[in-house]
This record gives structure tokens, C-alpha cells and sequence, in this order.
């Protein structure tokens, strides 16, 4: 129940259509989607421009195929991860003009365009993790950011990290990916004054323990603009450094 | 040495007051911080406004209280973090403007006036966790955030959050702390369109190993807009905070 | 030695056929599960109307369609879980009344009809967990339950939830199945006043390290009519919402 | 704004005195606690006669004292757990009816008779395990169950367990506590047919790793009538176990 | 009912006076434990003098004092572990005979001679093992086992343990005590025939994670003759060593 | 160098057939298995009547097979675990007279006979256990032990496991197999008075973490004839079984 | 920019032809790889002769012979680790002097000739660790040490380690491979008065935990000359063995 | 017995003083430190100029300072670790030239003077890293380097770093000590071409896990000069790099 058939209910009660009785039990039964709650989804995929997204993992390919047409159907930008070819096939059959990123098992389909707000630089400790970085970097950009990719500059060879730091230095916001030791982000952080998004990979081999040694150093970092999100979410990274970099933009 | 002093040794190369060679040496020997890399504190305490911050535990309340006085020195605002009343007796000594908030066990001193920018909800679940809570919200208050306290708003009690959800959706950023198992963040998150930092605290027993359960949680949340930091690190929300909230009315 | 035999060695015992310390001698060493101890099994099988249960894991597919064959031969109703495709073929060739439900692995027999007591809602956070979530519907079917599926209901999206809120309220107990951060029995448990068998799922990837994050959330809820079973133990919550529905009805 | 509050708002739109678009602007701004989801707590503490319980760990003598004298007020039954003698001291300058348990570290104030419905057997492995197993107990008690307390008949000795098997296998539920490697809740479990809430103490040392070990052994117990609660949760076990045993006799 | 209590029954029965019907009746309800189960404990206690064991840590020095000073009214031999100060002294008001060995923590009372039977060679890897290892040396002896003990015998001074290894090959079976990495059983087992049971000890700081780095060592020991306690379980292996060490000598 | 090589030595010393410098040159540079510790292998292998053992996990089926062929000339038994179909045909074509256990996954040689001296009774819980309780059956039974085979007499169904107590009393020693909980060793260790060897198996799924959750159960037992292997190591208890029941036969 | 160029600079300045101001413009945008940083890779590959490094694990056999082959164009030795035969394939289809070791999936190329400096033994516990073994092994001999191999001496049998100790004393350095208890560095390291490099491997099974069994075992090594390198870590313990053996001979 | 009393037994064999019986009997029964073995204590204490050390943790302050004395009597250098105010006042009553350094909780006495060779730069992240650094630093001083300490530069400041980097390269080898996220090892690893022994610390909180995290991050180091020893070893560290650093000057 939207707005106006609020503004209508009320109206048939002005006019003793329906009596006050029945229209409390009517008000009383209302699922919730229907009025209050659901305008957060407009809020955000409509209102904010955002895309919906598909987490394909787990779900067959036509499931996945099926959710993701019925989102493209709105007309609005849709993003699906975690994609093997199997399913964007299931996808791509369904809609032609979706467009599959092997590299990062990422399904973009972009159907209106959002001007760019804000600038994000996506950076990977080295060339292992750019798949991660990758999710990231095309997650922000279907969701209206700029982006700059930064690959390879791992810490234990500096001088690669600081030849970019003017471009580090530009960004809105910074989305770091490393794997194995996660030191990136600490060192990032201490560059620079704007809020960075570290994203442990699950890149690395023995006492990596699949990621889990780079998201607790992540976690412990000593410079205090740094949070963390899952290992291996670029996804997330891209998603909320997108609400960051365009806060200087809208309200 | 900064970029004045850089000038007047190149004019005196230029006068021939100082010998090619003996500029380079004096260069060669330039510690960093004095050219390049300590326009970053600058940026961050002086000119963004940000007081320096002092992490207490484990140094002994003179090492605290010498740190905090020589930050004093400089009238910023100065912040002291894991303070225990013995450590406070000694920073007060020197500094009897600093302000002791026990339960947070945080140590302010404010000596610049900032205009507040940026509106941030600093959100608890329970009781328990309002010491952290407090040290995100002192932090981002020193740091010129206005900040909204929420406590008490736990999963279990639903209505509790619902009834602040017009509060929470007028924040430019949110500070979500929970122990045990953490899933107030992830709750949050799907009500409101901006990040929400979540701060795992170490409130719980049994299998919430100190904090670990929350942590695990709120990593794996389903909410996109949610970033983590470390367990019972309400500093570091606070900081972070602030840079995002800020975000939308300085460059 | 069943109670036929006891009666009869007494007989014996009166008629001076036998002297007290031999029939002494001969109680004492009596195995148990010829008296008192088998009625257990009987209790559960036959006088419950419960089927006996096939764990098909880690057992040929031979050695499962055995044991699963000679319990239909009892009449009773029967359940396999963790049955492959493989495993079924085995069990179909001997029992050909057997259902085989690939979504949840399992294989129904339905041989006796139970009336049905008792209703069980069995949800589920995302498209992912259903198979765990069927393994605990079917399970409860079979075993005599009402069950109503809810589906796709996760926190991160409460009005999907809260729109289901009579349906909850009307349920005699609550399986829930979610993993990520396993947030949403604790969301259910504080919506109803029944108990809440949670169902930690492997759904995920990083640091839910195979649901342990789902585990350890739920483990710590703050509702406290919330108890755990072990991470994708559909069966399991199936099996313990039918003891707990039914409680209303026998006994 | 409850039910009636409501009804009057629309009698009043009825006749005139509040506009449509006004009834809808002040409906759009109710909180939820008014209306809806209140009742949750109604339903919890006032209907079905159960007590408010208090969780004092990590809250302040007075801020315990204060909570729980506010629940007194109200005349029903209250509980709160986790106390020590300072905070009961505080609880008891205010509440003087208030009962101290010190080996539960539970304060119970009975203000309301409820007659008792369900039985519920509380049993533990050994001596060590009593101080959680009372604090199940005193739950379900205070809650309005009938309680059997069975001690100290680990799995090492079976016979004292087996001794017991007529009472087990006369209650509607049965709370288990145990430490160390955990068994006793699945030999439990297999005697009997009604659900078993395990409880794991964090009794022993070592390799018990403050009460892991227990833990994730009642998570994958083999008999398929046992659910779990968090280590030394014998309040949250309690409370389901009375949630189960009052099945059979309310709606 | 025990065994007297059965003849006479079974008399009865003969007799006429109870008739057999009766008499399975009566038969189908006894306790077990007065029947076939409570024979464990003579066996183990009585017939196989081994002494009574309590273990005092978790109960109050009351409580400890008498347990232990029942068991020691029956005249056998008396054990208790994990004793403090004040327990013993509780102790000792009842039982002015027990003696107390501060290093290990425990209390002896011997009441009856055995004959040493078997011998065990206790040995440990530094001087801060020697309370683990004095702990199993204790039980071994009350026992009745012989025991020498080799101390400070870490495998990073190989000599000092291969100048023992007369001893160690005349033993029956060795106990072996190691914190720190926990080599040391690997490296004996390698040395001798006979079992070796390897006690993990808590000493150690930092990734020794209070024993867990030395007992996973020991059970991935390539010498096959290693079995394994759980962290510093001194008593367990002082009690199986000596269950070995006489099977050469009892059936 | 044995004794007898030694004094010969010393002899030709005596008569000055080698000069001192030269015997002390010969004495330096003896490898030490060529003096004392050769003797372990010897007593091992040759004098003590066990079969050599080839762990072939991680070597390529070559490797496998020579290493086993070398032992089969010693004429020795011979055994190999963790053997798949292709190391076992590699093994078969240098040694025909070789058997392999395909359930187990082991390969045995019998090339002496031995003379039955002990009895061990090998207990599993479950059907899933049999492998790893055919491991330790096959290598006790090859080093000469008589093996009584338990199979599925889990804890849930506690009246199966009793109508074995009487042959379980007739074992000088137990190796109990269980995987999920691990909670059969206590039981089993409660009522018999011999060692207990628990063998944890990665049986089970989901927090059972591969056999962990079974394996600190057994490191936590109550029970104190109860010592622990690695998990899924069948070798190990059957090997260490044998130790324990052939003391009651030789030196 | 290196000094010579920095000296032209300052000399241009003191002729006038270049003003303060610009100087001072060019020294602030220098890239800093251009002055000091660069040089740490000169130093590492170029001077001190070692050869440039590819991690292949984690990229496309195209990526990992593309980096190979423009390393190998500089003329240097090139080496890189955990490569599969399908990336060999293509690296050598590029540099057809690329030599492949498949046992350590290392692939060489020898393109200068380093004098042999300082003397490594790279010693392994078992057969199954000779792959990390050879890969350490092989990054040492590449970079111009003297290497002896020393296979399967684990301390369960003791005397084949100690007939190796003259070799062992004679090395500068040891790499110590060692799977399951990795207890062979602790003995190592109480032989010789060399650094010892120990590397855990993922060798064994169950409570091994892939390595980490080993890699506790060997960070709490009693002998105080043992660091420790990652799990499988071959490559890295050769390097840095590498760099100790030869600091007897340069700089 | 050294070579020389070697020599001697075998003339009185060849002159007829020593029957070959006699010799051999007393050849078997030489403890092995006497001969061989023993040499490895000489090497490492005598010969090396090494002093003892004594692990004082789990000592009585009476045992500590009992062989802290007996080591002195030799007229080495002599090092305590792990000693509180207590067991310092033990030890100087013994020795009262004993030097007590609190920081550090390190006791050394200094009676021989070495020559200073090799020159170890120590490193630290934070203050609170300093006590664990100087027990690296005290260690390598006593045992003859030159140290040259270098504190407070973690990676969030890189500038405070890299003004150190031409000491940092002077140096033979490097100790970095830091805790939290563990990073800095890396960043300096980069920077150097010599080996860095990485010593993490318990320095954090929450998810730092009492040093794990940093533990972790180091063992995953990117750069390959990289060891680590156990959480909080600074000894360990001080006494590996004394041996690398003087590898340059002994052979």
C-alpha cells in the first residue's frame, strides 16, 4: 500500500465508505513492504541510481538467469558476481546485452547512464589479486564512479606504491586489495586522509590460511582510516566506496 | 624543511653562497618528514582539523602523559585512548585542561573550535556496549562530526530500532557496535542508504570468544554497505566516520 | 533374553526346575538389549511413528540401499539424507516406492500415514540455504508435521520478513536456516514466542569459513528462545521441530 | 498509539475533524513500538507470565539495580544472571524481596504464582557442572516448570546414569550440562524421546579450550534429539526448555 | 538390589511366595547400578586397588574434603588433583594422614600396601615441566607402579637425553612431559620399544597458545608408539602408563 | 660395530695389531647405527617380530613399491597404509604374495607367522568408521595380536554397545574409532579397566572440522584409561594396541 | 634522479640557468623509484647477482612466460615457483633455455655463472618432503651456494641424522624441511652452531592441519638458532639461506 | 673423554694396563656429553664466546638464581630472560654483579669481553614493541654486536621510516619487531638486501589474538629476506642475528 492508496483509504473513510472499525483492521493487516520498508529498496536501487545485484554463487544458472532478467526488466543498471560461464551463458541467453568479465566473474548490464561522481582508486598488491580488484573496480563503476586501477605495488617494494601517490592523493576514497600479508592498506592509509577500504584476498599458500592472515592484519592496522570487508569482497569494497565518494556530490 | 627553506637554499646555490656539492649534500641528508612525506600530519592534524591521538595502553602513564602534553604543546585537540585513571592522573598533571570520560576511558582535549560538519548515529545494541560506543562518539565529536547517540537497540527487540529509523536515515553515516553474535550492523544496514561502520565488541561469553563471533558476523554481512573494524575499536569507527561524513562539505 | 524368556526362567525357578543362585548366575549376565534397553528404539520407530533414518555419507551406495531396504521391509516410513544420485539409483532399485528429492539430497519412503500434528515454519534467509532448509521440511513431513516454507527473507531486507510476521506467529516452532553472518534467527527470535531451531548453513565464502561465522552468531543470540544445531543439519532441526510441535498433541 | 488511539484517529476522519492527507501524515509517523511490534513484549513478559530477565554482566551494580527494580514495578516475576555479590547488594537495596543464588550467580524475585506446567529434568555431568545446571534450573522454575535435578552421572560411569533413565524418560525436556569432551547430552539423547537442549560448561582445562571442546561435540551429536546453546548458557536452556515443557498444555 | 537381595527374590519366587509374573515385574525396574553396572567400580577401585580419584578444581575445599574423606573411610587409597593451599588444608582437617605435594598439586593419602609392579619412566623436557611430570610420577606410585624420573632432557641438547637411554629402555612404558614445540616423545619414542605416552604441557609463551602447539606436535609424531593427553593431563598418563605397566604382570 | 666387533678390535689393539691412533680413528668415525643405534631397528623389526611400515601417502607409486619390495627381502611381515589402487598395483608387480585391503586402503605381507599373543577388541561407532577401524584391526592382526571386531555401537543407541560389554571385558586393550562427537571412548572407557586407545575419524560434516570436534572430545574424556592417536590414524592404535597387549607375554 | 644528476642540477642553478624556483619544482615531483628507491632493485638482481623471482601460482601460463621472458631478456638467472606443466609449456615456448624440475615445480634459467659462495644443507624429515626441499634447494643453487642434500632423517630414527653430523657441522647455513610434528629444526639446531631455517611442510594428515602442526612446532623451537619461514615456504628458506652463506664472503 | 684420553685408554690396552674387556665396558658405558656430543655446548658457550642463557619463566626464583650461578662460576657471559623483580633479587643475593634491564625483563652479566663484530640495526613499529626489542637488542650485545636500536617507525608513518634507511642499510642484519598488524617487516625486507629476522609481538587487542595476527602477517611476508621466530621471542631474534651477523668475521 503506497502513499495514495493510504490517501484514498482515508478518503473513503471521510466519506463513511468504509467505517473506522474496518479501516483499522485493513491498516492492521498491511504487510509492511507495502508501505514503510519497501521504499528502501526504491530508495536504493531507483531514487540512488544504484544497480540491483545477483550473488550467482550458489544458485543454478537459470535461477540466476531468472532473477537477473526480471531486475533488467525494470530498466535499471543490474550486476551479478561470483559468475561462472556456465551461467552467464543462462544469462546472456536471456539478455543479450549483458556483458560477462571473465577475469572477475562479474555480469554488468548498463542501461541508464549515471553521470560520474566521486573518484575512487582501486589498488592490488600484486597481479594475483587484480581479479578482486577488478569486482571492485567494475562494481563502482556501474554504480557511477570514476576509477583508477593501480596494479602491482605491493610493500616490499615501496618505491612502486610512491611513484603513485599523487594519484592516491586525488582520490575520494581507496579501495585496497592484498592478499597474503595484507600490509597494503596500512601503508596506503598512512598516505593519504581520506577513508580506504581494505579487502584481504584469499591469494597466498601455507599460513595465508586462504585470507585469513591478511584480514586480521587488515583488522589490526595501524593507520585509523582503514576498515576492512570480507576476503575476497570486492564486490562490497566497490559498493560502499560508490556511498562515500558520491556523499561530496548528493545529499 | 619546507618549501620556504627549499627556496632560500636554492637562491643561496643560486647566490653561490652554498656550492653545488654542498647542497646536495644537505638534501642527500633531508629526513623525509622535513620535504615530502610530512605535509601528510600536516594534513591530517593541522589542516583537516584532526587532533593527534595517543593509544595509551602499554606505555607507562609518563611516556602517556609526556606524548600528550607535547601534542598540547602544539593547540590542537589532542585525543588519549585505552586511559585508565592512573594514566589520566599523570596527563592531567601536565595538561589540566585534558577532560577523563571513564567509561570510555578516553582522554579530550580541545583547544581549536571546529564548526561541526556531517552528521554521524552512533548505534549500540545493548548496554554492555556503550563504552565503546562512547569512544566512537567522543572521538567523532573531537573530531568535529555532530554525533546521534542510540543505545539499547538490539536485534531481538526489533521495535526498539524501527522506532529510530527516521533518526538513523537523517545520518551521513552510521556506527553500528555489537557483541555476542553481531548482527545488528547487517539490520542497519538494510534500513538506511549510507555506510554503516560496524565495531564488533568483546561483550558476550562462551563461544563469543572475546568478540570473534561478532567479528565473524559482521564480515559476512549481508548488507552492502557495511565496513568492519577491529573488536572494540570505537576509535577507529569514530575516525573513519568522520572522514565520510565530512566528506560531503569539504574537498 | 525378552520378557517371554525372563517369565519362563521364573516359571521355572517356581516349579524347583532351576535353583535361585543358577537363575541368579544367568540375570547376571544377561545382555541388555534383550530387555529393557531395545524398547528405546521401539519407542522412537514403531510406537512414535517415527522413520528411521539413513545417514548415506561415507557408506557405499550398496551398504546404504541395504539398510534402507530392510527398514522398509518393517513397514515403517523411511528417510536417507546426504544421498547422491549414485546412492539413489542403489536404494531405487531395491525400494521402488522411494522418493528421491535432489534439491536436499534425500530420500523419502512413505509407508504409513501419520495425521498431521503440530505446525513447523521453516525459513530460510536466502535462495542459497534452501536446500538445507528442504532437507529440514521434508524431514518434518515425513515425520508428521504441518510445515510452511518462507523463503528469501534475510535482515538485510526486514520488510521481506516482517511481511511474513503472522505466518511466524502462528507456528508451533521455527526452523531457520541462514548463513554469511547467520543473523536472522535472533530477528525471528525476537518476532515470536516459540522456540527457534537455528540452522547454520555453509553458504558463503571467506571469513565464514564454511559457516562457522553462522554457527558462532547463533550461538550468541540474543533471543533466548533461540538453540543451535550443527552448520547444514537440516535433518536435524527437522527431526528435533517435530518432537517440540508435536508436544501439544500426545503424550 | 495503540488500538484504540487508532480507532479514534479514524472516527475522527470519519467526521470531519482530521483531514485525510493529516490522519495519513501523522499515520506515516508512528513509531512501530506503538502499534505493532509492541506486542511482542506483551506477549513475552505479561501473557505468557514469563519474567524480564536482566543480563548484569557488564552492566554497573546501580545500572543492574535500576533495570531491575523498573521490572518489579510492573509486579511480574523477574530474573537476572551473571551476578556477583556487589551487584546483588545493589539489586537488594532496591528489590529487598529479590532471592540471591550465589552458586548460579542468579537473583529471582517471584511476584506471580503460575502453576506449574511441564516437567523438565536439569542433569549434569558432574559436580563441577551444578553452578550452570542451577541457573537452568531456577530459569524453568521461576518460569513455571516443574524441575528434577539430576547431578553428577557422567558418561565414565554409566550405571549412575542408567539408574536415573525412569525420571529421565518422564519429563517433556531435558536440559543437559556437561564440560570436558561433552557426551553425556547424546547418550541422554539416546534414551529417551523427548528433545534434549545441551548445554556446554567450560569445566576442565587443556585441550577443552574453556568449553570448545564440549561445544562441538554436542553440535554433532548422533542422536538427532539435541539442539545446543552457548557455553555456560544455562539461562538461554532454561528458557527453551520451558518454552517446550508448556507446550503440551497452552496453545 | 544386590546380589542378596536377588537370591532372596528368587527364593521367593521358588518358594511360591512371589509369583513369577511378580517377581519380572520387579526384576524389569532395578536401578541398574545395584545390579551388573556398579561392579565397574569395585573393579576398578576395589579389586584392582587403584585408589579413588577427585578432581578439585571447580569444587569448593568443603566439598573436595569430603568426597576425598569418604573415599578414605573405605580404607583404600586416596588421590586428589588440582589441589590448592586452601583445599588441602580443608582436606587434612578431615584426613590428618593425606599428605600434600605443593609442586604438583596434589594430595595423597596411601592406606594400603601394593606391591610394585611394573616400571615407568617419567620423563620431561625441562625443568618447568617437572609439575606435569610430578603429577603423573605421584599417581604412578600410589598405584603401585615403580617410577624413575628424568628431567631437563629437551631434544635441543640431544646428549643429555641419549645418556639416559639405559633407563629409558629397562622401562615399561614412559611417560613423556614437553611444552614448547613438544618433540621430545617423538625423539624417545624412536629410542624404545614400549608405549609411549606423551603429556603436552602449557608451558610456553606466544604461539605455544598454552599447550595447543605442543599436543598437536605429539599426535602428528612419526615415532608409532606415541599416544597422546589431553594439555598438561599429568594424572591420565601416570594412570594408563601403570594400567600398562602391569599387564605384565596381572591378567 | 656390535660388542663382539668392538672387542676384537680392543684385541687386536692389545696385540698390537692396530695401533692406538689407528682404533681411535676407526672408533670416530663409526656411524653411529653401526653401533648402538641399529639395535632400535633390530629389536624392532627382526627380534620383536614387526613388520616394517610404508606410509605411501605423498610418494609416487615407484617409490612406494621399491621401498616396500627392499623390506619384503628382509623376509619381515610387511605393511603399507594409505595405499590407493595404483601404488598397490606398482607394489603387486615387484610382490606378488602382497594383499591389499581396499576398505582400509592398506597393504599387507605376511612372511613369518607369529603366534597370537593378546587380544584386542576394536570398536567403532559407526558404519563410516569401519575403514580407519580396519586400519588398526589389520596392522594388530599382522603384528601377531588376536583382534575381536565392534562395529556401529554409537553412543545414541547405548544398548547396542552394553550387549558387547562382556567380550569388551575380555580385550587387553581397546582401540575405539568414532568420528562426529567422538564421545564412545568415555563411555567404553568407563566400563572396562584396560587401556583405551581413541582413534578420532573425520567422519561427520559441517563442525565436526574434519575430525577435530571428535578428537578434542577424546583429548577431554573423563575416563582415565583413555589415550589419543592422530586423527584417522587406524595404524597408530593398532600398532600401540599391540605394544600394550603383548606385555602381559614377553619382557 | 640519481646524484650525478641532482649535482647538474644544483650546478644549473648556480649558474643562473635554471631558477630557485623551478629547482625546487623539479626536485618536489621527482619520482622517488627515480633517486633511492630504484636502487633496491639493482642491488637485489642486478649487482648482487641474484636472480629475479616469478611467483606463477595465480596466473595465467600467458602472464607467468611473459614476465619470465622479459627477466631472461636482461641477461640475469631468472627462477620461478609453483609452476604447473601447462605454464612451463608456455614459458619455455618463449625461453627455450628454461629448465623445469618437476618434483619442486620450479623452472630455472642459468644465464650468468656465480662463484660458488658459503655452504647450505637443506635436510628433510621424510620422502614426502623432498618437492619443498628441492625447491629450496634449487632458489640456493641458483643464486651461486654450495648445496648438500640430506634426505629422511626425522627423529624418530634418531642415528640416521647423527651419522650425517660432520656434514651437517660443516654448513654455513640449514634449511630444515619437516611436515607432521616438525620437530627435526629443534634437533638440528642442538647439533650445530649455524643459523637453522626451518620450513614446515604441508606432509601428514588429520591434525596436521596442513602445516600447521609443524609450523607451532617449530616457532616454539627450544634451540634459540631457528627461524621460521611459511608453510611450504621452500623458495624463501633457500633465499634467505642464501644471503647468510654468503656473508662470510662479500661486503 | 676427549680425543686425547681417548688415545690414552687405547695405549694402556696396547701396553696390557686395560684388559679389552674392561675398555670396551668402559667405552659402552661413556656418558655421550663426554665424548661427542658434548662438543656442541663447547662450541656454542666456550669456544663462541656465547654466554648460557636461563629461561626464567616457570622457574622459583630460587631455582632461577641457582643456575644463573652456576653458569657465572664458569666465567662466561650470562643471560636471563623472562626474570621479574623477584627472581632478580634471587639472583643478585647469588651473583652481585648481575645486571638487571626491567624494560626487558632481562638479567646479564657480563665477565668476558668479546670484540665487536657485525653490526645488527633492531627496529620496532610502536613504543609499546620497545620492550621486546631491547630484550633482541640486550641479547645481541652481550653476545658481542654492535646494535644500533630504531624505534617508533611503523608503516602508517613510511616518512619516520625511510629517514632511517641508510642506517638500515649498513646494517648485517635486521630485527623488526611490531605488533598489531605486523606489516613493518615487509616495508623494511623491501628496503634492505640483507636477512630480516622478524619478531612479532602481543602488542593489540581484539582481533591482534595476543599477537597472531602479526605472527601471521609476517610468516606471508612479499619480501623473501623475511624468518620469523615465535610471538614476543625477542632473545631468539637477537641471538639468530648475532650468529648471521658475525658470520661475515668467523668462520
Amino acid at each position: 500500500m503506497n502513499k495514495d492508496a493510504l490517501l484514498q483509504l482515508l478518503a473513503e473513510v471521510q466519506r463513511g465508505m468504509v467505517s473506522p472499525e474496518a479501516a483499522q483492521q485493513r491498516l492492521a493487516q498491511l504487510p509492511f513492504e507495502d508501505t514503510g520498508f519497501a521504499k528502501i529498496d526504491h530508495h536504493r536501487s531507483l531514487r540512488a541510481g544504484m544497480p540491483e545485484v545477483v550473488f550467482a554463487a550458489g544458485k543454478t544458472p537459470a535461477q540466476a538467469a531468472e532473477i537477473f532478467s526480471r531486475i533488467a526488466k525494470n530498466g535499471v543498471n543490474a550486476l551479478a558476481t561470483h559468475v561462472d560461464e556456465v551461467a552467464f551463458t543462462a544469462i546472456h541467453a536471456l539478455c543479450p546485452a549483458a556483458e560477462y568479465h571473465p577475469l572477475a566473474r562479474v555480469v554488468t548490464l548498463r542501461q541508464t547512464q549515471t553521470e560520474s561522481r566521486g573518484h575512487i582508486a582501486v589498488v592490488c598488491a600484486g597481479t594475483s589479486d587484480i581479479p578482486i580488484a577488478e569486482e571492485a573496480a567494475l562494481t563502482a563503476e556501474l554504480f557511477g564512479s570514476k576509477v583508477t586501477r593501480i596494479h602491482d605495488v605491493g610493500v616490499a617494494g615501496l618505491h612502486r606504491l610512491l611513484a603513485q601517490s599523487e594519484i592516491l592523493k586525488s582520490a575520494d576514497v581507496i579501495v585496497v586489495c592484498a592478499g597474503m600479508e595484507g600490509a597494503l592498506p596500512s601503508v596506503v592509509g598512512g598516505l593519504v586522509a581520506v577513508p580506504v577500504i581494505a579487502v584481504p584476498t584469499s591469494v597466498g599458500y601455507g599460513a595465508s590460511f586462504a585470507g585469513a592472515a591478511a584480514l586480521l592484519g587488515m583488522l589490526n592496522s595501524c593507520s585509523p582510516n582503514v576498515t576492512v570487508v570480507n576476503i575476497d569482497n570486492g564486490f562490497g569494497a566497490g559498493y560502499v566506496a560508490t556511498l562515500i565518494a558520491r556523499a561530496g556530490f548528493i545529499d
